[in-house]
């Protein structure tokens, strides 16, 4: 247990200053960086190749149990800005998971949310409390916090996708709990279609009258089907006359982002489209689902293929260029921001910017 | 201009009430009825028939223009016990639309809040503040209040369908505003899929992240498309359990009810299956899409087919009976009992009760 | 049970419409009225004196037992435009209650929500639910939906006191439940101080963190008193630079109006100043505290004094002129139209309107 | 830039291990620590001694002008467990600041929300976007998020006072922005009474109908005074029956906490009387106003006197046992943990618990 003792040269100062050391406390105008004109990010803009997840997920299948630490075999992405922290953004976890044919990663449940987003294959069910949901390619399944989940496989193929979780924050704020599955024998049901899209997953605008109670703060919807995001995005994108657009995921009984702590997006930019240069508060982190071209985040820019995962650090500009046709999944902890009114926005293309807004 | 005069066998009492009438004062020992028990409804259950009202329509058609007085065509359900009151329970206006091919309804705005239900037939559009919402059976399209709205039939055939209105709650609360359309020249465009549903209606949870601003007041999704609805409904009913389900039409973007003034509901009812009796306060008016069985209204029982327009009073028990699968459309005021806290249900099969709910 | 028979000249017509009347249903193109530019509002601008309320409260005090019908010896103030119904205007009963010395109006309760001002005396207390709350001169006391109440008067002295209550609000949306209460003895304690006030009446901004659990649907605090309210008023009208000012009585714990269909506001008029003519959709009941001057309603003008009831309808303009300080209570319908989306405001003298305003 | 580098005895998982950590990744399964069956708190239980604070606050005031860093004479409390970062518990900064007479410490505003509790003293004016406010012993003063503030002491006698601060929230998420004031010369103005006192601080549930616009995202009251305080805790601890009682500030117009990001509230503890054990997630930093006893927080007691800090960690029971009538002044991050559904709360007295709480 320490506190910095600052020095001075003249010898009363540097007295005092031992002696508030000594009681615990430090002089702010000694200290420099706090508070900073603008946020002094650490974390860097990155990109993690796909094809290198690929690789080394299979390397990792070959030599390691799932049932080792955590009952999980995960690649964390660790962005070389933030000291080792193995953390994409500062307040984002994100990760590729790999599960080989047969196996299971057993059910436990956490305060920190978690959201798995498929690039490619299929044949893994999540069970969220018990309700299995199938995961396929362009998929995007929730657990949020504190619902047990697991994962099996069924099947005979190894199956990966990323994982992105909020557990910087929840750890900020020395609020992680964890728990492991309710039973020891795992649950290896499958379903065509989880009870939670066949009560909640309708259609748009439309939600059942009775049936299970709404869970008090997350969507009721735990997978949102690529089959309708496909259609939704090619509606979207032939409307918007921009040559892009992009779509939220939200909970489609009250409205509002699917979890409160990370708001998911999925943009649709056309071959030869370049999207706005924005920048927000908070991080957000980028999967290529389909398409190639360039993303520019900050100063740097990357070439992208399908499986790049990509760090967006707080307040920094990006945008898209396609040369294929992209589609490019993300999630932000915008949500945070928001709620505690931290939310800046600006579009360096247009000059537009916002303080404090709510969306 | 008058107040009611009390008279009273005790001479000094009469001298007071004469006075009281002089002041435009009235002594409420002498009223009854104000504070009951329970609500004493005026509106009785009724069942209007859908072959009446085709034919009805139809003859309309052949004998009266569009264009007489309201620029609307329409029959309107009059509740037997409102005393010649034109509304189908004591909150709402239900009625049945004609408009012969070829004409036009031309645009005008209302505080009134519409919607239109199409039981059969296709080929008319709705524009609302200019956009061309086609309408076919089994689709709800809505005209919210203050909200621009025309109806023309670009083709040959006629078309006929419901309307129903917060009319009598406007009128009530003195809040009855409208104005004739923007422009003299009707618009007759017309559209495979309407600017709202490219926008909002994507799918379950499926939100734009840019876009038209979202209406203050109502869903931005103005049409709710049977084909969404149909297989909504089929995934409900078979995961309820019970042989029927009840879907909500919903603001896909923030939840809640479509207007509000008006929830619209669909139930399907399995052949063979009986919905619980249940009451609350607030009028409904249901309409019989596909179908055919019993409904019963209080001590009522109605054979039903496609097209009947039914009144179910406040506090009134009802369910339904199906001797063929029928779907079943309802548009009830209770958002209004909800937001003023004077939402009461019971269910009499379960004995279950609710004061004061939120949904 | 009837319903309206229209005729025409042309026989195929006039048969039409007897088929129709015969079928309950009526011609859209023959009802006029309906759909207004503006809304037709029935009740009309008027004046109750002060005087005459308390002249003829204290003669029904003299000849009319506390215990005739409804328990109440009530005064309903009758809008003479609205046919000899007992409304102040079309949305609010307004009315003068009085309790002789060592009288008792039992304890009952009822869906349509009350409160009561008080313009002068004191020494009745009323009960809400139990809670004893002393009522003076100037003291707002709320007696929401459904909770039981009852007032006694314990001293020798005679009690006047005005009521407002939502009742036909209520009755129209065919929602009136009634209650008598739970024993057949009165309780009739007296308190200093309500447990409401000592409870969340603490001062602005404070609330506890725990105690009671807040009501569902109306403000914890029902008694706001004249000492805290004048001297708010004393603060604002100093502040605002224009010779008045207004409050708003709100729930103290989470904001917003008292009740929710019941919106009440005191206004401070400086000698010599005049108000904004205002006008808004909903209507309105005055009851002047303090002072004298000239209240125009739409085209005319009353001279008012401390006790006077008005009727403001809706969609009237109306200001205040202050020849004394004038305190001005006043309660409205606004909460119920907000809600509803059918709030419209224009103040005539600077032009600005709002639509839909959510104040 | 870095990222960890395992290590594994079998050489095949080493070079795995290498070629993750050469792409910025790590292998989940060799991290510990991360997913904690309770949260893995760091700071730890502390108490600063307001004997302490004062003395070294002078001592800064003979040695330190209060235009070096920063332009605040401010003394940072620093948790022993968090390895020298200047944060009471890892959410909160608190500190004391000593402003010496005629002392000016300029106008500047940043993201990071503050408030100011005063124990002793009193002569010092903060304005908030220009509007002075007093500031004296038991009030609290705000100056939220992005609003510019400066103190200046127009007397002769030095003032000192507790700052908390969001801090290390924004700081975690990249959010922190940072501007000096708006002009050159400093607003030396004071006043009896702030506008947003004349303003807000009517009364309980009295708010202006119009007036300045409501702050988006913070109470629009910025002081609350001792003398309103003190007599809401004393209603409300005559009332709870348990010698102690609770008070939340809170925004008096719209309800909830004063900031999104601290709530405040304050105890009366009675002599001889001993709060319940309770814990919740998130940190609290608490200040002895008036009296003495023992606070025990986890598994230590402190002896605590007017002007003592405290830190009680998230997760850690603490209660408080007053000597004498000991008042304690708290602020929490629990907006932040219920905002984003992380807030758990027990009371270790009563047993109960309760999860993802809003309060």
């Amino acid at each position: 247990m320490t506190t910095l003792r600052y020095s001075a040269t003249d010898p009363d100062l540097d007295l005092l200053y031992a002696r508030l050391a000594d009681r615990s406390l430090q002089p702010l105008w000694e200290m420099t960086g706090l508070l900073t004109a603008e946020p002094r990010v650490r974390g860097v803009p990155f990109r993690w190749s796909g094809a290198d997840l690929r690789e080394l997920g299979n390397a990792a299948g070959e030599l390691v149990p799932v049932d080792r630490g955590g009952d999980r075999r995960v690649l964390a992405c660790c962005n070389p800005g933030l000291d080792g922290a193995p953390y994409a953004v500062s307040t984002l976890w994100a990760a590729v998971q790999y599960l080989r044919g047969h196996e299971i990663a057993p059910a436990h449940r956490h305060t920190p949310a978690a959201l798995r987003f498929v690039v490619e294959g299929s044949g893994v069910w999540t069970l969220v409390d018990g309700d299995p949901l199938q995961m396929g390619a362009g998929d995007l399944v929730l657990t949020p916090s504190w619902t047990f989940h697991q994962h099996h496989n069924p099947g005979a193929e190894p199956m990966v996708w990323m994982d992105v979780l909020d557990l910087p924050v929840v750890a900020a704020l020395d609020a992680v709990f964890f728990e492991t599955g309710p039973s020891a024998e795992p649950d290896t049901r499958t379903a065509a279609r989880s009870t939670s899209e066949q009560w909640f997953g309708g259609g748009p605008g439309l939600v059942p009258v009775d049936g299970p109670l709404l869970p008090p703060r997350h969507s009721p919807l735990l997978a949102y089907r690529w089959a309708d995001t496909d259609r939704a995005l090619a509606s979207l994108v032939a409307t918007s006359g921009t040559g892009h657009a992009t779509l939220r995921y939200s909970d489609p009984v009250r409205g509002g982002d699917v979890m409160p702590t990370m708001r998911c997006e999925i943009a649709r930019v056309l071959p030869g489209t370049t999207t706005d240069a924005v920048r927000q508060t908070g991080g957000r982190v980028c999967c290529v689902l389909h398409g190639t071209g360039h993303v520019t985040i900050g100063d740097q820019q990357f070439a992208v293929s399908p499986g790049d995962i990509l760090a967006v650090p707080s307040w920094t500009p990006w945008s898209v260029a396609a040369t294929t046709e992209i589609d490019l999944f993300s999630t932000s902890d915008a949500p945070v921001l928001e709620a505690l009114g931290l939310m800046r926005a600006e579009n360096l293309t247009t000059g537009q910017r916002t303080i404090g807004a709510r969306s």
